[in-house]
């Protein structure tokens, strides 16, 4: 099992050489032969990090204090190990392991600590901004199949920061409740729409250990400009995605790594004053055309993090 | 700098592939130099290890939900990151990477999560045991350099279980206060001597996520019977090590990799009732003779955990 050097009177003792081989080798033979996997190749690479780096004790210390006091800064609204996570890249890189789709589907990206349940289901042309600050922007077009038909019935859940770059559980009491979300469903033609206000880019909380971690790293905290969208149909596999703007100053360094070239859309400036009034817009105002392709589940690894309905 | 794919558009996206690399090439280039290297190698390995297990998202957010916890876990006299990483054998690794001395040294081992500074300064023959519970032992030996000559003025700091298999700080109000803790200092031969209890194997605290993880894998929380101590001299390097009983059934399975061949101690059962009356004990007692061997800080690379007085 083990490669620990046996001692002199039989037993396994702790062995630098081969110390995760020792530790691995403790795993009992009945425990889960998948829990077995992970542990023993994160326990692998973790004490091959130490050997590599000959981390000293004091290191080990402030590594031990950063973890403990990341879990400490977690509460209901706030999960700072996400964050640690999304700054590492670490989820987009789980995210793509678990997302294989057939090419042309709408491609994932981070969810962000900022999702919830429960926003309010919404008729199309709906305008989810309800604090009126930002700039006018209509989103339309539709979800469709790998094979570019429609899909019926799918919806939306939609979310943003407003334009002072706070997501409303961030600000409760000052922003309008479920401002900047909410849910869409397709019409027959598998089309969608919706009023709010361009996305701007805005810090992750930095007011935490990860935010020290990025100064310290000399990385600063924004996210490229982008709407959240999870779009789900029966028989498909949910998408956790977004719309980024291709005009932000972030957008070639996100904080989190969720820019992908195929997720920028093409925000366009609209100065037509009869088109703004049908709207309720004053022009200018932006809009952005965007389709979402959704694959059938039995073409895809399974999106496991959003369950499906 | 990064070996990240450039997009058609000439900025540098997330790649799956490269994720470590394009993390990697964030970090600017006024980082400390240390800092970016053990970013980098962590980074480098726990990427791999999400790439080798093929992890998904509910695997990923079950350990996010461990880590948070265990910070949760944490305060002024728990530390539960400490002991996930003494049972994952990252201490003991650690430790080993940060303490290389030369041959004949004593070696260190854990300092475990149960050491508190302001022990009383105790006479040579203390008894630190203050409960009466337990079977009476002796220690006795000597401190010695690297050529076998006395280290005057040396001061062992120990500390045990009582014979419950508790440490004084974590039955605050029920075992005396100071229980089973003493500063020695040895005499102008290197001597030092004391009595206490025979140590026992007892559990680390197995009621939080390091229980369930080890409850998980199938292994028990037990530490082998040991006795710790924190060995210091001005001019050597402090040694923070055990002595283990040689008859503990947990002896080859330490919870902690704690234990080495060199620590373990020859226990001798002394059934001599004048003896036993000399040292205010009842017959049959134990007795351990046990000398430290102390390299000094030229010869080493120098503990960094322990500040040197």
């Amino acid at each position: 099992m083990s490669e620990g050097k046996l001692t002199s009177t039989g037993l396994e003792f702790f062995d630098a050489e081969h110390s995760a081989d020792v530790v691995n080798a403790r795993t009992a033979p009945e425990t889960s032969a998948r829990l077995r996997e992970i542990m023993s190749v994160f326990i692998n690479h973790i004490h091959a990090a130490v050997r590599e780096t000959r981390l000293t004790s004091e290191e080990w210390m402030t590594g031990i204090e950063f973890l403990t006091k990341t879990g400490q800064m977690c509460s209901d609204w706030r999960q700072e190990f996400i964050l640690l996570s999304d700054v590492l890249g670490i989820s987009m890189l789980v995210d793509a392991m678990d997302h294989y789709r057939p090419t042309g589907s709408t491609e994932n990206t981070v969810l962000g600590p900022f999702y919830v349940t429960g926003a309010p289901r919404c008729e199309n042309g709906a305008n989810i901004c309800l604090d009126g600050k930002g700039e006018p922007l209509v989103v339309a077009g539709r979800v469709v199949d790998n094979d570019g038909k429609p899909v019926a019935g799918a919806t939306l859940d939609v979310w943003a920061t407003n334009d002072d770059g706070f997501y409303d559980v961030q600000q409760k009491g000052v922003q309008p409740e479920h401002n900047l979300r909410g849910v869409f469903t397709t019409d027959a033609e598998g089309q969608y729409w919706f009023r709010t206000v361009k996305p701007r880019f805005y810090p992750i909380p930095d007011d935490g250990t990860v935010g020290k971690l990025l100064t310290a790293l000399g990385r600063h905290p924004n996210r490229a400009a982008h709407l959240h969208f999870i779009v789900k149909a029966p028989g498909f596999d949910t998408v956790v995605t977004h719309i980024f703007t291709p005009d932000c100053r972030y957008l070639a360094e996100d904080a989190v790594f969720g820019v992908k070239q195929s997720l920028i859309a093409d925000f366009q400036k609209i100065d037509d004053p009869a088109e703004a009034e049908r709207l309720e817009f004053t022009a200018p105002f932006w809009k952005v055309e965007w389709n979402f392709v959704l694959a059938r589940c039995e073409d895809v690894g399974g999106n496991q993090r959003i369950p499906h309905e």
